[in-house]
Order: C-alpha cells, then structure tokens, then sequence
C-alpha cells in the first residue's frame, strides 16, 4: 500500500495506516505524504517505511514504484478532500487501485470525472465510510435484510459532535472550514455524509427527497456546522439526518434508530459493541458481538471473543479487509464503492444547493 | 379536588389523582367522571369517593358543590381535548380554579377564548405539561438561566413512541386517532407539544420560526402519527423536535439535549434521575437526583434521598405542589400556565396548517 | 393507619405515609409519632390528620382508638430498631394488625419474642423489605421459579452507600451509628438485610452457611459499616453479599445478579423499570417495565404504561397494596411476613456472632 | 518479534500479534508455534512469515536465529501456562528478552526459579497484564496516585464469565480446565490473577491478607470455577475480588470500584472508555477517553480522539509499546513485569492452598 497525503500533523493517515495493516493482509511501504518533499521524507520516517519510498509527489511516486519488483498494490488517498480526484486520477492512470477517504471529491463534476475514470479503468476502488465497518452495523443490516423489521417506515440518524463549537484551530480544523480544500460541505461533507451512507446502507433503500437546513453557527464562517436534513426515502419511509459540530460536549455520537412495522433497531457508535433489536410485542433483544446470535456479515469480521470490546479502529480495518478480498478477486460487497462515494457527493451537493436557495423539498438524484 | 373526566377506562385519571393526592395538600372528592350518569358513579366507586358526589354533569357538579361547605377548591380536566374548553369555561363561571391537562383545547380559536376567560375570571389556571415537573428538568432549566451554558444555540428535543405502531385499538388510542375528539393534532397534540413546552421551558428561549413534515404512516389515519420539525428561536438558536407514535418498541423516549457555546446537556425522561451536563474544556458531570449538587428548583421538589428513584407520578405530583401553592397564594412560577397552554396551541396549529399546506418555513406567532 | 415513630425530621415516616395512601386504599389518620407529646402534636400538624389523634404515646392511641368508630385498621411502625418490639406488642395486645420497618426488632432474641406474639395474635404482620416491592424483582422471582434460569448456582448481591462515608451528621445517620437505638447491625442491618432478603426472595432458595467479614471503617463507630459475605444456599449454590455504607459517592446502589445452569439475570435498584435475563446461548432479553413481556406479579404491581419511570415510593407503596388486601383476608403471598422479618434478624445476629468472633463458616438456623 | 505457542486454534496467539503490531514498532518474524513441526508450519503460513522461520522447537529457533543478521529481538511466550517456565528460560539463556502471558508460571516454585533467572539475566521482561494497558485503567492509576481519592479504604473488583458455565469444549476450555497443563487454578489463574493485579495496580496498595473460597461448579472439575476472595491490603483496606466463570450471559465483565475516603471511582472493561469518578460532595465526573481532561499517563497511550472507540486490542497493544521502548532502554514503569509476574504467582498459590485447606485468613506474602 501507498498513501497520498497522511503527513505530519495528520489524524487520520495514521489511522489508515493502522486499520490497513492491522489484519497483516496490508503493509504500508510508499507515500506520497505532501506536497513538500521534505514533510513527506518526516512522514515516511514516522510511518517506519523505507527513506527512498517517500515520494515527494504523485507522479514520482508512481513513476519509482511502477519500476518496482515489491511495487505497490494499490493508494489510500487521505489528503483533504479537493485533492482526492488528482490523486486517483493519477493512480487510475497508473493502473493502481485505490481506497479513499470520503467524501469522495471536492464536488460533485469531480465526482462524474471520478466515477467515469474509475469505469474505464476496471481497477477495485473503495471508499472509507468506516462506520459501515462496524460488526454490528452489519448485523443491523442483515437483520434488515432478512426482514426482521418488517417494511421500514421511519429512519432517524444522528451525529452529533462538539469540537467545532470554539474558535477552531489546529490543522485538523483549518482545512475542513476552508472551502477551497473541503469543498462545498463542511459538516455535510465530514460526517453527515457517513451518516448519509450509513442510512441507506443499514436499511437498504434509497433516498428520494430531501429538505436540508444547513447553517453555519460560528461567526465567520462559510461552510456549515450544524445539519438538520428530512428525507423521504423511495418505498414511501421518513428519515430525519442531524449532524453538528457545534453541539459542546459531544465527542462521536453517531447513532442511528431504523423503524420497521415489526421491529425496530438501535445502534450507537459509542457504543459498537451492542445493537437493540426491539419488538412489537414488547420483546427487546440485546444483540451483542462476539456472541453466537450474530450473522455471518458481523461474524466474519469479529476478531475477539464477547466481552473483548473492539472499535473504531478494528472497523476501519474491516473496509481494509475488504479491500484487500477484493484485491485477491474476492467478492466483498460490503465495501462502499465508487457508487457509494458518487452517492455521497450527490447527497452534499444536493443538500447544500437546496439549503442555500432555500428550495424546500427537492429530489435526490438516483 | 373535582375532577372532570377519568371514567372508566381512562388511564390519565388515575394518574392525575395519584398525583394531585401524593404530597397530602390535595384531595379527590368530587367529579363528573363522564357524561354517562352510571359511569360516572361507578368511576367514583373506583375512585373511593362519597357517592354523591360522583355528578352526572359539570352543571350537576358545580351545581351541588356550590352548596356545600366543603365544596371542591378546584377541579382537574382530563376528558379528551375538545372537551377541555367547555369543561374549563363551565369551572370558570362558577368560580372555581382550573387544572387541565394538555394539549389545551382542541384547536387554536377555542385557546383564544379560553384565555380569555381566564383574563376575566382571576383565578389560578394550570396546565399539566408533566415533564416539565421533573426536578431535574428544573434543574436544567435553572442552570441554562445561571448562564453555566452560555448562550444557547442548539435545541434537539426527541420524543419516540412506538404504541400506535400496529392496528391500534383500545380506548387511549380510539380518541387519540378520532380529529372530533382530539382537535387538530394526533401525535403533535398528544406529545410534540410536551417537547414543544420542554424545550421553551428548559431554554427559556422563544421559537420564532418552524418548518414541520407531520406525517400519518399507519395507514389509514386521518391524524398525524410522526412529527419532524425544524425550529428557529429568537435568539438565532436552531432547533429539531422530533415525535413519534410509530417507532416500534419505543416506550416513552422523550429525551433533550440543549447546547450553549460554553456547555451542552442532556436529560433522557426513561432515566429520569441524572443530568449529564458537559463542558467545552472536556469535562463531563453527572448529576444525579438528591444530591447537594442540585440547586432549589430541583431540591424542594425532590422527596427520596439520592439514589432511591422518583418517576413519573412524582414530576406529575409536583405540577399539583404548585397548583397547591398557588391555591394557597404563593408563588410557584415553574407551573406552566394559560400562557403556555395557549402557546401549545399556536405550535400544534401553526404545524399542522404549515405542514398540510407544505408551506415550508412559517413564523411561529408570539 | 396509624403511625409509630416517624416524628419530625424522619426520613422514613413520610415515605411510609406517601407508600401507604398511594393507591387509596389507605389513609394515615393517627400516630404516636413521638415520645415526646409536643413533637408528636408537630408531626400530626405536618402529616395532615387530625388533632386529636397525634398522641403523646402508644398506650394513649390505642386505648383512644378503641373508642372510636373509625378506628385504625393497623399500624405501622417506623421508629428505630429497638422501639419495634414494644410498638408492636403494644399493637398486637389491641388486637391491631401490624406493618413494621425493617430490621424487625433490635436483636434476636426480641424477634423470637415478636414471633410468638404475632403466632399468638393471629393478625395481618407485615415487614418493609422495601425492594421486594418493585415490579421487576417479582417478574424475577417468577421468572426464577418457572425455571428460566435453571438450577441456580449463584447468587451475587451488592449493596454500596457512600452517606456514612464522613464524619456522619443528623437524625438518620445519629441512631442508625448508636448500638442502643439501632441493635446488633449497622450497615448489616439497615442495608445488608434488605439485600440478604432479597436474595431468598428472587431465587427461592435458603442460605444455609455464611462467613461474614463485617468492618467498621470510619474511625470511632462501634457498629458495622462494611459488609462483606460469603454464603452457600442449601441446594449448593454459592452467594456473595456485599453491603457498605462508606463507598464514597455511591447512593442506593442495590443491585443483584442470580445465574442458573441456563440463564442468568440482572437488576439494578437505581434503574429498576428493566431487567436483563442472559441466556446461554448468547441471547439477552431487556425485559422493561409496563411492556406485555411482564407475568402477572409484576403487571399487577405496575401503575403506569412502559416508558413512564416507577420509582422508589411506588415499590413501598406495593408492600401496603399487599397488606391492605391482607387486611381484606385475601392472599398477598409477596408480602414478607414475621418469618422474612425473623430470618432476616437470624441473619443480622449470625454474622455480627460470626465476624466478631473470627469464626469462619457458620451455619445460619433455618 | 519470535512467538512461543499460539499454533492453530489459538486465540491468544493472534491477539498478541496484532497487538504487538499495531503500533508498527515491532513486527512477528519468527516462532516455535507448536511442538508439532508441521502444525508450526501451517501458523507460520497463517501469520504470513518467512516459511524458514517457523520452528519445529525452541531450541531450533534460538539456535538459528542466533545465525541471523536480522535475528529477533525477543520473544512472546503464549502457550499454556505450564509452558512457560522453560519457553522463558530457553529465551533467557538464550539472551532474548521476554514477554510472557500471565499467569507468569504453573506454579509458585517456577515462578521463583523464573525470577532468579530473569535477576540473572538483566534482560526486559514483562508480563500481559492485559488490562492495565488500557488508558482509562492508567489515568485511574494516577489519580489514586495524586490523592484525588484520598486514603484507600476500599476496593472491589469483580471479573464475570459465563463461557465455562456448560460443558466446556473447544481447544480454548479444555487446557484452562486441565491441571497439567493449566497449573494450580482454574478460573483464578485464568482472570482472578487478572483482577489482582488492576486492584494492586490501581490503588499503589499491597494485599496483605485474604480469605479465599474456590469452588468447581459445573461437575466434573477439578480446578476452581468460580471464586470469591476477601483481602485486607497493608495500609488497612478491605477488598473484595470475584472472578467466575460460569455465570451464564457474562462475556467479560471485569469492573473495579476503588474508594477513597474524599472520592470513588467505577471502571468497566465492556465500555473501557469512561472512567467515573464520584465526590465526597456529590459531584460525579465522567471522565472520557481522548479529551483533555486525561492526565498523561492515558493520553500517551490513546490512538484516536474522544468518542472514537478503543478496545481490548488497544489496550494489549499498549503493553507492547511500553515493552518496546523497554527494548530501546527507555522507562516504562507501568509495563507489569517479573516482579509482578511473581505477585501474581504468590496470590494464586496462596488462594488455592487456603480455600483447599479451609485455613481462613491467611497472609499473602509480600
């Protein structure tokens, strides 16, 4: 594996880099870590790889590696977010697959571009929406699947974060209130989109509408930080999306409440380890992982006994085991691909462009 | 105490008798249980009370009771909601303090009228918002007031229910689902406006301005059963309030979480005995109910040491101390009054109507 | 109903008039309150009754009682330990059945006394063990003797408090730290037998042996206040008890857990409207208050639909529902009797033996 | 990194991988899997090494990887207990640094030869206490340290399993459940040990004394499953320690309470990263994983920001990171290690002596 962006001062680089490996399916051994060679060289020092692997580039890197015997199999792109097409574009043309960060581009053309590119290459392309890596997030959606709630009617997904709600600083902060490298969302675009896709991954349908009141809660600035977005999705169901960054206090609340017409299900991030499953006969089940009342989709991602709790980073690397069956020509259809991550981009542009012209209800695009 | 409604069947009636009765100010001993005269008597039979005073009428009531020396001091309404106005005009007249429970009447002209009459008569007027009577809602509300929050810039308030999730049947929900008995709201009146008042109460802050998607999933009903609403405060705070009739396995979820720029809280009703109130610097308190950390709001309206759980009964017992203490003379600002149930009314009308009309966002009337 | 002790600044009396009146079915009407005549005039004023019947002494109100035509149907003692055998022998020689406070009396011997008398009388007697009131812990103890659990095996109950933690002050902590007022226990008489009774009561099984390690942590007290206990019921299973009143920050922290060879279960006093029972099979069934998942003992002892907090004074207030229908010679078999009342002083008298005289396992008299 | 044990079927020897791993300071090169050759193979194969380097023998890998420029710097021993005795001494002799599973020996007569050998050595030894190694286990550790408790009255620490309570199969039950291979306990040296050293690493106390009963529940067994331990500590706390494992539905519920006498805290292994701490005055403080109310001792130990979940694996993963930068000569006191190892050692021998001989009280030695 080879990872664009990721330099020093970053969060989630080493996150990707944990996730990848952490199932030894993957090891990390090239980067294009920044644009400033010297940062990258820190970088590739920090990451453990060898010096001469550090690339001060793209086009350096994949020119060194294409010479390579030990070349790279593939990229995880993990620069901010207008820097994910030129990255895969660059990798695509080099005939390397590519896993990237969400959102998947800066905008949604960039995201056409990304798609038709990742078309004509034929090569595996994922994207990280990690909590769609959780256990029992799987769980949820086999039980979907399998009918256990019946007809979903109602979705409500909720993630509520706070360390936006000051006067932001550090580079993690900088360069999501900055649109030039966010993009057109800021809040929709860090973590409304995860939620987005968790929505529509655990339920299995797809929103239609949407009505989307976007605001930026902060004086000075231009992107958002606080989302409230009602849905409808296309079998007639009603969800409601929150995400915030200014909610002081909370750190990654995502949770989500699916609502069949015979059972409903809940499931916090905070808590990953478990999922409620209740009845409409009043029964309420407990489901836990690493117990036998799991499904195959969570089993097979579970790397501890109940009771051996795992969490962010373990369902990160579960996309990353993914990714890697995929490599092998496996079948891995739970890994959010280039659909997923067009999808996303449909459903911040969308929201984004309504909140802005105050549209009211406006379709979300197939 | 006279009560107006409660017959057989009721399950408010028994709760509010329960609760009036708790702190021995009050008691029941008199009622017009129903229009049917035996059922009347047999609720009064129920209800341990002098047979003779279990009336056929409210004129029967007030009638009689005008007589005796130890004539009822107020009477309660807890028939369905269109009964509340003529119930309360008919108590008015004959002088007699009025204790109703919410929504306040069964539309928003009849809310007009009523508040007038309570303008013209003079006498003690309450409106049983239950969970406005926890201490530690009290408690929350005292601290947002204290400025430990700062300015307030974000409401979520969320009250699911999951009972009218199949057919319904039975007579709590016959009269919930029936508009010439319940008015204009199904579950906007039944519990939106119990979050609507909570999340004015706990802020003391104003909403200005709402979008509302009310929706009647189960088919076949002519009222509401789902409510998601978007709000806007004076103050430029935003806010959701969400209620739900339909999400199955939900019991009574109500829960809000209140941001400020320096704190946030949050108050879960299920759990109703803590407070987790959470600072910008990362610190997190739990305050738990009955101890030296509670202001007087929530101390003089806590009767167990901490640890040993109050409930539901006593926050509706507490709504009665103050109707007691105001019968007496005193001063108990905390019980919600002609105002709020008016102002109940304004939301559940303006939501309804803007929502019908798919008017997007309207202003909310002060 | 007629009151002993529960004179001003009693935490208890008040809670036991609130539990009592509850369902109507009951009205305290006259009490000794005090020993002193002024103060007992003082509580009868705060309670509410009439004048005439808050008297100086027990002899004044039951021969004053027996005067009336609405005489006291039964008494409740609620004063200190020691004050209980008196009390009630008084109450029983008029022939007035008898609800007491927990533990029965202030030693052994005197409950051996109390039994016989109570043989003697042949009247209603009823004791306080207050948790065995909650609606969960009869659904456990139903669930237990249905056989979901299986063979029971162990048995682990804790009960933490942390009010005696410093240098303890006021009326409830004074007699409770004076072996003259509180008898042979301290903390294992005031908390420990609550939790010893409950372990019976939930499993239906007898302990047999116990080895008692009782400590009095806070320098100077002469009485326990840290329990631990190891016991064996006679069916083989093992039990732990752990009662403390030094724990800092803990408030009422009851909680039990009991496993069989096929499930196990949990309950926590603090949230005590749901009841985990774990199968062995990996199945965990939240089983909450107020849903259809209830068998009859504990749906017959619920006030409110699910969701809709019971509490503390709602669980006391199931005992007195018990008694009354007691006192109207129907069968209210959960309503400990003198037996509980005697075991749980054979208890109390068995491990402060035990623990003071290093005496290791002992046997605890059927 | 050489691993000792974790052939196939193992669960210990993978985790101790992906620990040892996770924080790309160390990396699996070689291993003696198994005494079977071909069986060390195949987990050769399954950890994805160099085939040449899985050894049919100790001797065989520290006889060749002596020859390598790339030799490993120390070994993991993660076989079954009474293994490790001479999987360490070969390493020691053979000049290779050790980390060990707990417990450190199959008896207490080992554990004292071990600690002379690792005296004579002078090499890095540690031993996987594993959840020391959680973050919030470390900042517990250090506020104790800082007083913020107090003078330690009182410690509980209960450990519930319910994985043994059926008849036990698999690969995993049967060596825990077979003295020869286990060692003198069963569930003691199997989680109590676990426990013994958070209540030892956590308050900075010494146990000095404790009451031991062990009890074999299920049928059959020999060694103890379920165990109940009282303990006084030199400075005069009391203690108590249970660790079960046939308490059916219970994953692995290890939860430690320490009070002081200013304040308590609660720690839980299933949601490890919230730590509560409760005040002599009421206040309760939720302190949260990844938030700067961390003292350095858990933030230099956390991977990710607040409400992104770490778990079991992250905590293992930290005693490797403390053992590395042992290997670069580096302090890393809070990495349990040959001394600790032996505690563990005395508590077991001394537990299982005292409950077999019903001696009672009994001294640990220091």
């Amino acid at each position: 594996m080879g990872m664009i962006g990721g330099g020093p001062g970053s969060f989630i680089g080493p996150v990707h880099r944990l996730a990848a490996e952490l199932d030894r399916e993957i090891e990390l051994v090239a980067g294009a870590f920044s644009s400033d060679a010297a940062r990258s060289r820190e970088a590739g020092v920090s990451y453990g790889i060898d010096k001469a692997r550090a690339y001060p580039s793209l086009d350096a890197m994949f020119a060194a590696e294409a010479e390579r015997d030990d070349a790279i199999d593939f990229v995880s792109i993990v620069s901010p977010n207008h820097h994910h097409l030129p990255a895969a574009r660059a990798a695509l043309v080099a005939g390397v697959p590519v896993m990237t960060d969400k959102p998947l581009t800066g905008d949604l053309d960039e995201a056409g571009e990304l798609a038709a590119l990742v078309a004509g290459a034929g090569l595996p392309f994922g994207v990280t929406y990690t909590y769609s890596g959780y256990p029992l997030v799987r769980e949820a959606r086999e039980r979907v699947a399998g009918g256990e709630l019946g007809t979903i009617r109602k979705v409500v997904v909720e993630y509520p974060q706070g360390w936006l709600a000051g006067e932001a600083n550090g580079k993690q902060a900088e360069w999501r209130l900055d649109p030039a490298r966010a993009g057109l969302g800021g809040c929709i675009g860090d973590i409304g989109v995860h939620a987005f896709h968790l929505a529509e991954f655990i339920t299995g349908e797809t929103v239609s509408e949407i009505f989307a009141d976007l605001g930026s809660v902060v004086p000075g600035r231009v992107l958002d930080d606080d989302c409230s977005i009602l849905m409808r999705f296309a079998n007639g169901a009603r969800g409601v999306l929150l995400a915030s960054q200014i909610e002081v206090g909370e750190l990654n609340g995502l949770r989500i409440r699916v609502y069949g017409d015979r059972a409903g299900l809940l499931w916090k991030q905070e808590e990953p380890n478990s999922l409620l499953v209740q009845h409409i006969d009043g029964r309420a089940e407990l489901v836990r992982a690493g117990t036998a009342q799991l499904g195959p989709a969570a089993a097979s991602r579970t790397r501890t006994p109940g009771g051996h709790p795992e969490g962010y980073l373990e369902a990160f690397a579960n996309l990353y085991r993914d990714f890697a069956a995929q490599l092998r020509g496996e079948s891995a259809p739970l890994l959010p691909g280039i659909e997923a991550g067009v999808r996303g981009m449909t459903f911040i542009a969308t929201a984004v462009a309504a909140s802005r012209g105050r549209a009211g209800w406006v379709p979300l695009a197939a």
